[in-house]
């Protein structure tokens, strides 16, 4: 972590969990899916706020998606408000789909006062399904009445709730940047997932919000980075979601900041978020980080790293605690990475098990142990670099142990 | 199927499942990883018999696979015989590994008095522990002997038995071949895999053996298009196994077939197998089939389908009988194949549901029982052509529900 970012590890008070200056939230109860629950989300910024956002690359993207995608482009970097809500992810919904987003977004600008395409706006749920316009709408004016009561610094919570599916509990992070001339700049961001979760989004919903001042570019470019080291490295079930996608608001309120660190912070709070989303994870037991070094170049890291990580045998493996190490090097073989056999060093919990072809004598309790802790580590060496593990021969990628429970959940979560 | 091959579908009485020809069969006990179960099995030929095989293109090939494959090509396409165990895969174990498995093929060779060269071996079990030299090596002139006293025409299941593993069934067929002269020919296979099961082998192994007289290119042509067709169109979980490999056999004694007929043949009993293995993979509950046409090219409508056949959403769903196709379309969606989302068409079992980017209104209870038969007819059309549904286009894929037993059942598999 880098030292000028001071971190605000997650407190167990979330009343310190707040957004950052120029924010405001507040949630509502359509009944979208189910009576007297949150299932509305607004956020709004003041005006000159910056935007930026990743959106899945499904070819099924979800109405709100494609709209989303129109007004971000249409207003150049530019937004007033987002509107999210959960219980029905409104895909596969044809031109109706469209239209009742387009309805949700203009009934909130009407509200708030503010342009149609500064408006944002995501759903996540049951695919397949229209929106309940007729208990939506009459909900959004009572909404946006409630943003005007709403102030800066109040809690993530009440948001990361109202975007809640089969997550079990809400997911926020935050971080404070101190500038060299004593100004503090925040990082905040929330996220929704569970299942359906893979590297391009997934079922996965995070807004980042900073006060810091950034224009659109720098945002796009530091919400990337931030994506590539957090949301593009977890896999819960290898599915991708009609309605992934990624938010970044500058409220711009707060000056400028250094690039590097609101870099930095912005990838620690997406790593922070990604994290909670694996160890979310629909049926989850025992979560699974797969280090991968000495590639020939990075990216055969990642890919012998996420073949790992997302093996069903090796999840299963995880989910037993049992020490099937056999599964975890037909896996790195089968990855599609050219690297010799013979020089492939392997360890789970710091304790090497496999080398020159074959395995090592280890500590048996110590190798069991490590693979029954709740985080299991593995750390597979293809030794193509001479002992100097660099970056660009490494990557790492988290998971968890496929359950039973998982199983179970997925086949009775009817449509 | 061609009219031209009549088919001996899979009868009850297993004694009617039977060796072609030419090849001579038994097993053996050497106690290999439990007591009292037959494990090893040895096949052989005749002289001027010509061999092919497809190994796994995993990095960690096992130790017999590296030796089998230089036998091969030792030998130019010819064998004497094939030597199977089951209960330890020789996998993952260094030198000590390939001298094992160098050593049992030195030993089937004196007793059977052919060239070293000419015996092909392998294994299947856990990955990682030697074989038990000391059990295997004097139960193997034994089993050299029982050899002698085997006939042509003996069944195929003791066999098919002996190299079991997870499999609860001997997976085995047959067909015959009446040619233009009135002479008959044979193609019967033995196969097993039930975890570990997807493209490029798996955790399989299948012996292929016909009586016709084939050359060992033609056998290797003959073979690759069988594998094509069958075992690399299956999933069970998308992982693949060290020790993968598909042996075929042409004793020769029968007479010289028509190709096109001896490949329809060894397409027809390897997809037996092949079904067979995903209706007998690990906690199966129900199969499944995704059909994809209308694709650009063939290896799009490939990609589709085996992506949706793979993703754990959609398989966990069959699993519940549930008829979520949201998941369908959202796992076509993201197969990194380019079509236009609203060309897709997907019907299950027979009922149109989507069309158009937006469901159809369907007859529910029809959908429902699509959903909950004991296999599940998925049939996507990508809508690249005219209505002229060509085999160009299309492809299909065969997989099965994930279940709580799978997952059970790996996580409980010690090592």
């Amino acid at each position: 972590m880098n030292s000028m970012v001071t971190s605000n590890p997650l407190p167990r008070a979330a009343a310190t969990l707040d957004w950052p200056r120029g924010f405001r939230a507040a949630v509502g109860a359509a009944a979208i899916k189910k009576q007297g629950r949150d299932d509305l989300a607004l956020l709004t910024m003041p005006s000159g706020a910056t935007a930026a956002a990743i959106f899945t690359r499904n070819l099924f993207a979800a109405a709100p998606i494609e709209v989303s995608r129109r007004h971000l482009k249409d207003s150049r970097g530019h937004a007033s408000a987002l509107l999210l809500n959960s219980g029905c992810a409104n895909a596969a919904t044809g031109p109706l789909g469209v239209a009742n987003a387009v309805e949700s977004i203009d009934a909130v600008a009407r509200a708030l006062g503010c342009a149609s395409e500064s408006v944002l706006v995501n759903s996540t749920g049951v695919i397949g399904v229209q929106l309940p316009m007729d208990r939506i709408l009459p909900e959004l004016p009572r909404l946006c009445a409630r943003i005007e009561r709403a102030s800066d610094g109040d809690s993530l919570e009440p948001f990361a709730r109202a975007i809640m599916t089969t997550d079990t509990k809400p997911k926020m992070s935050s971080r404070t940047i101190s500038c060299s001339d004593g100004r503090t700049v925040r990082v905040s961001g929330v996220a929704k997932g569970a299942g359906m979760i893979r590297p391009d989004m997934a079922t996965m919903i995070s807004v980042l919000a900073t006060d810091a001042e950034v224009d659109a570019r720098t945002l796009d470019r530091v919400l990337r980075h931030a994506a590539d080291a957090s949301y593009h490295r977890i896999s819960v079930d290898g599915d991708t979601s009609t309605n992934d996608s990624v938010f970044a608001f500058a409220s711009c309120v707060a000056g400028a900041c250094d690039e590097t660190l609101l870099a930095a912070a912005f990838r620690e709070v997406a790593c922070d978020l990604a994290k909670m989303i694996v160890c979310d994870g629909e049926g989850f037991e025992r979560s699974l980080a797969v280090r991968v070094s000495g590639a020939a170049i990075k990216a055969d890291a990642l890919k012998v790293a996420e073949t790992v990580a997302s093996s069903l045998l090796v999840r299963t493996a995880i989910t037993g605690g049992d020490p099937n190490w056999g599964r975890i090097i037909a896996a790195a073989g089968r990855a599609g990475v050219t690297f010799r056999a013979n020089d492939l060093e392997l360890r789970v919990g710091g304790n090497l098990i496999f080398r020159d072809g074959q395995p090592v004598e280890a500590d048996k309790n110590a190798v069991r142990a490590a693979f029954n802790g709740s985080h299991v580590e593995i750390a597979i060496s293809l030794g193509a670099t001479d002992g100097s593990v660099g970056e660009a021969n490494s990557d790492t990628f988290l998971s968890c142990g496929l359950t039973t429970e998982y199983v179970r959940l997925n086949a009775d979560y009817t449509t």
